[in-house]
């Protein structure tokens, strides 16, 4: 704890480690690449998939478990999506001791090996939709990782849905794409764009491609989910067809959607200080903790009394809350190891408090001491929930506020270059260009476009590269 | 739906499968040894995780996630691990297109990569003890595989705890026994034996293996769940010492213990009758299905609406409910759809059921006609959670009685022997004999010891096989 955290304005990206480390989230594994998801990160993680399957399952959604592995032979059924994918597999060539007669993919996501099984599984119309989410581990063997945000191996969802029409998987797309952008908004209290990929930036056997994206501190985007219209290419490769009210033979139509672990890396990005993580209430495991402040065995036993009578109160709300007694360290350093953790609401509870009959509660979005805010102890019962509250909607104002003020219009490409040299931040723009000019404006600036927005103003303008006019606007952005 | 389930009495094995194929709890992989679990059955894991994951954070454990992947290196360190674990680990030998340069495994359990982070992560005796649990997959190459009880790739939970002496890591291997005997008997409605493995069957690199045993309906044992006090053997592997109250370094104390998606598999055997899956109330995904009767769409609105009143009454008790009105189903087919799906209440709701403001309930654990429960409408607040213990409890008694009445005492070799052969169930006996005795047995008669029960009566008596005198009591069976 007694480590210092690097400051963002001097090595963003040692910040990130720093604050990854001390707030004990995460560390690095043994084995090139992966990562050891600790206690507290985890803690995290699990509200995170709450929240998300709750949603899931209000939408009628189910879970289930596939395989691991994946035959190499299924991966080559889908043209697109085995040049995608293949190149970043880890492959499994010896089992029980001996050479293996096919190899094994590990699955870097599982659209061949689910498919294989709905062929199995749909014969009518009457077996469709298929509404199948599945939470597992994946590896996609990477060069550059990064704690959360790149791992070779992580932790995510991935929905794999069946439907009769092309019209009902592109409704089921938009649905989770709509779903992500709500949960990142108010879970994650994360601002995103909600839009559609160009070819370029697509999932390999898609149609096409949503996501959301979001703004990190340091100005880059980072794409934090994705569902994916894949139309009936994978319904073909596995010949999956099913009757139709008519009696009439069709291939089936897909969708695919996930967001990982890499939800937790954009939290910590988004939102943290200096002084460590900053966590939005609603996916912190630990939303207030009460620090009974004590120079002896009979103040501690009336501080801690005290506390425990609002635990006692706030537990049963659904304020997830905890004591920290310990005697071996001092309230400074208690305050300090809270802060590094991003616990939203810090009480403090001193004799002089007791006697006064209130708490002295620390924001750990808004840090100055004219920032506390002192309470009765009568007023937990409404005032704690209300102040989560608030934290919640001030870390969602003050990212969408960042977000906003570093959103520049650009309209020819002399501007995009400028600003993704000098000051960076989502560069939006009229767009008409071809996919080899995508990829020589990537080249240039670093800048990809990071999606082509649902919110659509319906104006025409000039394409930023090629003047060609247009009505389609794209967010360029450097990104994770 | 329309296909027959095998009868018991005919193939055991045929029913074990047919019931899990026609309830849609899992399906074959097209990977050798694996298996699909589909959402009917994961639901039933669902219900499982939570029940466990609330018990294990109330007794003050932690989740974490670790690596899939155990560098080669690692698993040779414990040298009973290895030979224990090695010959049936999944290898992966290439990654991102190349050869790696040293080879992975597909963590057959975690301790390993743990044990080498709790190397970095304890120092002094502050930092313990660590209370970790982990939800994950694991493989296991095995040679003969049977849906979710022996499968290549199976899901678990598996903890590993860190201790600063003998003493707690003994005391959280039996606290973990104990969860794992309240969770089987009082969610799975599933009787066990608690005890303790015998030296041959006991995990490679433990000082010694605690279990729970579960009699089937074919009087074969399964066992359910295993605690490990792995001594210091991978402290010392792995070099995890601490600093102690008196500065002295000594080596940290481990446990390690897990279940996993096998218990699917007991509840389906333990509970299921020749008419399908039997699901105890408390893990049950849909614990009452209602089902309205009616002839024409005025039938239909009334019934329909008179049950999602019913519904809407016990849903916020908690009570897991679904109406079933499809319309290009009959009652009949669909009595016997939910049947095979093992709902523990079948709530029938006609029109002349509304005009007697009553519903008919019958009860998946007892089929007869005279079992049926009627009751008044207003009267399902009190009645439908009052029935659903009733049949938690029910098949519970019905499970030890089945296991009680299968459990006989043998004194000599010959009395065990003939009941291996002939009935087959548990033999309690007396045993004294070495590791080579128990070999002999299991080879003579294919049963193994399956535990020392803790509760042990301290008479004495004869050695079922070598006459000699003992106070030790054991349990012996085929099993799975």
């Amino acid at each position: 704890m007694a480590e210092k955290i690097t400051k963002r304005s001097q090595d963003y990206s040692q910040w990130y480690v720093d604050i990854i480390m001390q707030a004990q989230l995460a560390d690095y594994a043994p084995v090139k690449g992966c990562m050891i998801i600790r206690p507290n990160g985890y803690a995290v993680w699990e509200h995170i998939q709450q929240a998300l399957d709750s949603m899931f399952k209000e939408t009628g959604h189910v879970n289930a478990y596939f395989p691991l592995f994946i035959p190499e032979s299924f991966m080559n059924k889908e043209k697109e999506h085995v040049e995608g994918f293949s190149p970043e597999c880890a492959v499994v060539t010896h089992g029980g001791g001996k050479k293996l007669e096919e190899n094994l993919y590990i699955r870097p996501t599982s659209e061949t090996i689910i498919w294989s099984m709905y062929q199995k599984w749909i014969q009518s119309y009457r077996d469709l939709p298929i509404l199948i989410n599945q939470w597992a581990n994946v590896v996609r063997w990477e060069m550059r990782t990064r704690l959360f945000l790149r791992t070779t191996e992580f932790l995510w969802q991935e929905g794999h849905t069946a439907h009769a029409t092309y019209d009902e998987a592109e409704a089921e797309a938009v649905l989770i794409l709509n779903l992500y952008k709500t949960f990142a908004e108010e879970y994650m209290a994360l601002p995103v764009i909600h839009g559609k990929k160009t070819d370029s930036e697509k999932f390999a056997g898609a149609l096409h491609t949503y996501c959301i994206e979001a703004m990190m501190q340091d100005k880059k985007a980072l794409q934090a989910g994705t569902s994916h219209n894949l139309g009936q290419n994978f319904a073909k490769a596995f010949d999956v067809t099913f009757q139709d009210e008519k009696t009439q033979l069709q291939h089936v139509w897909a969708t695919s959607w996930g967001v990982s672990t890499r939800l937790v890396g954009a939290l910590i990005m988004a939102h943290s200080d200096d002084n460590g993580l900053v966590l939005p209430p609603k996916l912190a495991p630990t939303q207030v903790v009460i620090i009974p402040i004590f120079k002896d065995d009979e103040e501690k036993a009336k501080t801690v009394e005290a506390a425990q009578k609002i635990k006692s109160i706030l537990k049963p709300l659904g304020v997830r809350i905890h004591i920290d007694d310990r005697d071996q360290y001092r309230p400074g350093w208690k305050f300090n190891e809270w802060e590094v953790k991003g616990v939203p609401i810090r009480m403090e509870l001193g004799p002089k408090d007791l006697a006064a009959g209130q708490v002295i509660c620390a924001r750990r979005d808004k840090t100055e001491k004219s920032d506390k805010v002192t309470m009765k102890t009568d007023e937990v019962t409404t005032k704690i929930p209300a102040l989560l509250d608030e934290i919640q909607k001030n870390l969602f104002d003050r990212a969408k506020k960042f977000r906003d003020d570093n959103t520049f219009f650009v309209s020819d490409y002399p501007q995009l270059k400028k600003l993704m040299e000098e000051d960076g931040g989502f560069a939006k723009c009229f767009w008409a260009g071809s996919k080899e000019d995508e990829a020589k404006i990537k080249e240039e600036t670093k800048a990809t476009i990071r999606c082509i927005p649902m919110d659509q103003t319906g104006e025409k303008g000039k394409c930023v590269l090629t003047g060609k006019e247009t009505d389609v606007q794209v967010i360029f952005s450097k990104s994770y």
